[in-house]
């Protein structure tokens, strides 16, 4: 059942879905039970108060979804929005693209703001429609926190100080699959009316658990939007919560014991040394792509990302084929460079449960795979560069002091 | 993290959930991996072809969505009509009912056939919408094969036989969320269009995949079918089956193993054991019923479900008590009447990956149970009818010949 | 990798191994660790205090010892003794038979006091033999608390009467591999100076963990006992204990954590609780032994037991063809008639952690049994004898009142 | 239930307990079984048969018996020798060091012969006791193929030679704990009477398991050996091998199993291959050393072992605190230098289920871990020498070509 076994643990580099402590896949090994049971609504009672936390809301109300990231997308938007209205929109990478090819298809009247890939969302131009919508037309600003293709994080904050700065009531969207949990986030202190992530980004669980979760203005929103939803509907949840069974229709036991799991990991851990310790990872690893004389897809050191990096291979280089060399010769997994980056980028995802000593065995494998492509990397160099920095700053595991 | 520990294994009786074989938990067991490395699409080419079997369909194209049965109706309704379609769409229990409420709210024209719950689809209502629609208004027959609430399986070849006779275009799409992989169920034979189920019921996975089979007229429909829809587009998927890796968003691959070991068990089996199996345990749980005095909610032997039996309490008993006391005294769970059967009936759940054993133990608690709440059963009844009936059915487990 | 699959659960009624409940299997579901790091001494001290709850003892020492039983057995005697010793020892039935053949095959002198199989140790033999000893030849007494080949349960506090009356100094050991945290077992209270169990039985564990408790006499006896002995040697066990590290040689990371688990849920349920769920179930076999007109093996309601219960059938029934049967027509296992009861008795084990309605299927299961070999069982009878039995007597389930 | 949770996976790099391998958790993962039944007896024989290739035997004969490499060694033993029998046997480190102490409280007349520790076993001095002993009063020789305590492989075809050249009939005792399955390794070639390994090592299970192969010589042997034993007795085994049910007492079903499983997994990546991976590893990390300016406790090249290094600290440095701070800030667990080395040298364990990256991983991890304790190690250095001899090296992933 294992269609190609390899010797050694696999080396796990993709941007989601990653991977799994032990914990957590000890938690979910267990057979089905009642949802109805007394057991479940209790379980599921502490779950949506405690992902509040990593969403840092007190005021929003959670939901969890046996979808995708894809179908929390829809989520977000059919709850709040009517076919038609207008909705700004950044293109900066392919998960925006496919963000905003559903708005699309969902009828929207979507006001496309593209940056060149390796660019943030473009906020002068934010800007410029806010002042000029001085009749409220925009409905919605949906921009990607962390665009998982470039390794570009876009700056919410700025977005919110200019919805505040014109008095915009535009709904405040944000994708977060692979930022909360990860990277800072603040959904209440940015106004922040819908935001989501999937389980499988950084609470490092199996796929298949949509979390969105909704801002009071958000939900007085979807008692008016007119877009037809059902699967997605909030308001069967809320149905539901209210009568303290809190499932409309069968949820995964084991991905809400998993989640258990893995939000009590992060809260013995501490969110804000999850977060830092992500911090960490990420700059070593800019580092490392800094010292093999490589360059960051991501244009600016304010947009670099702490969950993935794009790197640029020069252009005699496929970047696919050191995707494949990974798989083939190291057993790692890395990111491919898509669409408009195909062959031009790979990607090193580095979020969710993990940890320095990890990484370091990714750079050092990905300089291998470089030297086997024909690249003149110095071996060794890129993890001397991300040694120096993790050496001095790695603090000491809490539990084993 | 076990918030109700009891002693022993749990009864698991409700129709769904169901219990989930141990090595199929073992299967699930597993860290994430990389959806987009050749194993994955490898693996889910065989379970593409593989799940078409326990559909019995060899022209059917199948669809693996990361969702629930909630889900797997919207993506069946989406795909292959138009707001506003006509829809023949039979009452006859509360999933049918939630499934006709999801209906309306996608914007179809219902037209509702409702049955007295515990009888079948009415299908001579049926015979005459047919006749009379000579120019072909009725777009889709939409019915439940085997209705979870009641304990009621409908007659498809009948359906089948209708369509034909009246020589009627319209779709036909079946729910057989508690009957594909357990009961005898026939896809290209009863010219099923779409037909779907659910990862937690007979193929006794976790909640989280819905399971959707389209025939070639189906595919057809969906090319024009107007219903919005993005996650649950067929589009995406077939554009991704056509480019050769099958995943237009990220999967769960714990499932995905998990399906292949669930799919290997049923045909080590063999998919006519399997149904031959829930055949004996449908008809082992009737006859314990019939020798406590009680009713079977099902009013016809035509409709009785080998997967889920419904047993009327008399009226001074509050079914729910039942569910109530087995879980809290024997460790079991039994399913709750619903709606307009709520208190007067609970509901044995018989499918799945279950044998003879584990039933007798399901009846003799709730042998007990009965006793508990006051009604004068005689003890060893039920387990003495099924037994004797067992006893001259049970074959040999072929693997131990 | 499953060698003989059959659908549904595995009904495991041998008194040994048996079923391990999900929340140890879920414990043990592990990678390595090194027991050398602090994580794991720490782990241990709390097992190694908490396991002396299981054998009611303040004052005792255990041992975890990488082992089964028999490995057990053979470090209580030869830590304990020197070659040429005599003991006494009773011979009732397979486990008694082996351990006796092992005190000979160690070369002590053991003086055997033989019963019928099916009767419990004869105290009056011993009785005179220590009102014979007043030279204190005899060093120890060796006792099995409960014969798991005929379900025979011995008087140890009547033994502890009998030492003090004659104020024999001799060591008294227990083996408890089928009683110890199932029957009222106590070590301090009865002056046991070795007690021993198997992690297979009433802990619910998987084999390989054999688990034994000195008291202080025996420690003492330790420092001057001649039989060799490396691995089974207590002193390099205390000299670990000594120095904090806890193990002489590497212990099961898995099993640890296990013990653990197993633990917590016994507490959890309570260790009085769980004897009372034993005697509830062993009194409910019996009476459903006595309903199908069978005879308990147990000769005298004062030795019968309650982890197994060995049935007596009919001349001219081969028993081993009832357990033959069970596990190729009901994926049950049953017990099998041991060397002088081979073919006449087969058992039902009713330890470790079980409950009632499991029993009540197998029950169920046994009487099809019956009538399949011919045997004029009424179906239902002995369901109906139990039932009636655990209808009036099982409490409430303390974590879901 | 995990004492010291730390993010990330844990870097087990002692030489045992090593990394379990997921298909090998997976198949572990799982309930008791009836072990008298039909399938376990089935499996065993696979396995007995299977496991002889890892020792390159077609003659030997077979125990896995439940115990740790103590236990093997006392079976190896016992079964074989006689109390006062004179053995010669080596000292070279803490390993050896503990089986004559073994052998020496067994009884047994030990003609120790010592080495420095970093340095093999002295086979000059093994030729003038042969030599000289014309009577053949040696009975056996008893050498550690791979001394896991300084890293030190023994030449055994040359004791072999040596036994050869003299003519001389003693039996050939084998300690390959850390040694079978993943060094060159000929029981039969090298006329080898006993070998022994554990569970937890090169075929990385849990502990538990004691795998003891005896040549038809060392069987024969063992009918006259007059050494106490029972639980290690070859005889009880060799009775129920003759019967067909493989086993005199509980065997531990989880880790048959799980043998099973790695068995499986050893041949489909080829035993040669296995064992050319562990070379591949252990010249890296020697290159490693090497590059940090750092000494192998291994004193010469002939004596070098591919599945443990013990680096030798300068003296100024505390080997136990490298050791402290790998699991204290760096999720790391490295082995300690033990006895006389104690201080001196720490332990990189490169043995089991193990890959390239994850070596990388651990060797830029002791780099930090060397400037943390103030050794002027340079950054990256043996990451890129190791890396350097590596790229060179890894061939494609069979199944993955």
């Amino acid at each position: 059942m294992d269609y190609v076994y390899a010797p050694g643990r696999n080396h796990l580099f993709v941007p989601g879905p990653v991977n799994i402590p032990e914990p957590v896949i000890r938690a979910m090994n267990r057979n089905n039970e009642d949802y109805r049971s007394p057991a479940i609504p209790a379980l599921t009672k502490t779950l949506l108060e405690d992902v509040k936390k990593i969403f840092k809301t007190t005021t929003g109300v959670p939901f969890l979804i046996p979808t995708t990231g894809t179908g929390a997308w829809e989520s977000a938007l059919t709850n709040t929005l009517s076919p038609g209205d207008r909705i700004v929109s950044f293109l900066i990478g392919q998960f925006s693209l496919l963000w905003i090819d559903q708005q699309q298809r969902l009828n929207f009247d979507v006001d496309v703001v593209e940056s060149e890939w390796g660019r943030g969302a473009n906020l002068d131009v934010l800007e410029s429609k806010l002042a000029s919508d001085t009749s409220h037309t925009i409905k919605a600003i949906c921009i990607v926190h962390n665009e998982t293709a470039t390794g570009v994080t876009n700056n919410l904050a700025k977005v919110r100080q200019l919805l505040d700065d014109y008095q915009h009531p535009a709904l405040f969207l944000v994708d977060g699959v692979s930022s909360i949990c990860a990277l800072d986030f603040r959904m209440d202190e940015w106004g922040i009316d819908v935001a989501l992530t999937g389980s499988q980004k950084a609470l490092s669980l199996p796929t298949g658990m949509g979390i969105v979760c909704a801002s009071p203005k958000a939900l007085e929103a979807s008692k008016t939007a007119k877009s037809v939803r059902v699967f997605f509907d909030w308001k069967d949840y809320l149905k539901f919560y209210q009568m303290g069974t809190y499932w409309p229709y069968t949820p995964s036991i084991q991905l809400l014991y998993g989640l258990r799991a893995a939000l009590d990991l992060i809260f013995e851990e501490g969110l804000e040394n999850v977060i830092i310790r992500h911090k960490r990872l990420g700059k070593a690893t800019r580092l490392a792509v800094e010292a093999w004389g490589l360059k960051n897809c991501t244009q600016k050191e304010e947009w670099v990302s702490d969950t993935v990096t794009a790197v640029v291979v020069p252009p005699d280089i496929d970047s696919a084929e050191i995707v494949r060399i990974a798989w083939k010769r190291y057993n790692m997994n890395l990111g491919l460079g898509l669409n408009k980056v195909a062959g031009k980028v790979f990607r090193i995802g580095h979020l969710g449960n993990l940890n320095e000593l990890q990484l370091l065995g990714c750079l050092a494998g990905v300089e291998m795979i470089l030297k086997d492509v024909g690249y003149p990397v110095k071996l060794g160099s890129g993890v001397a560069a991300a040694s120096a920095y993790l050496q001095n700053n790695i603090p000491l595991i809490p539990s084993r002091i």
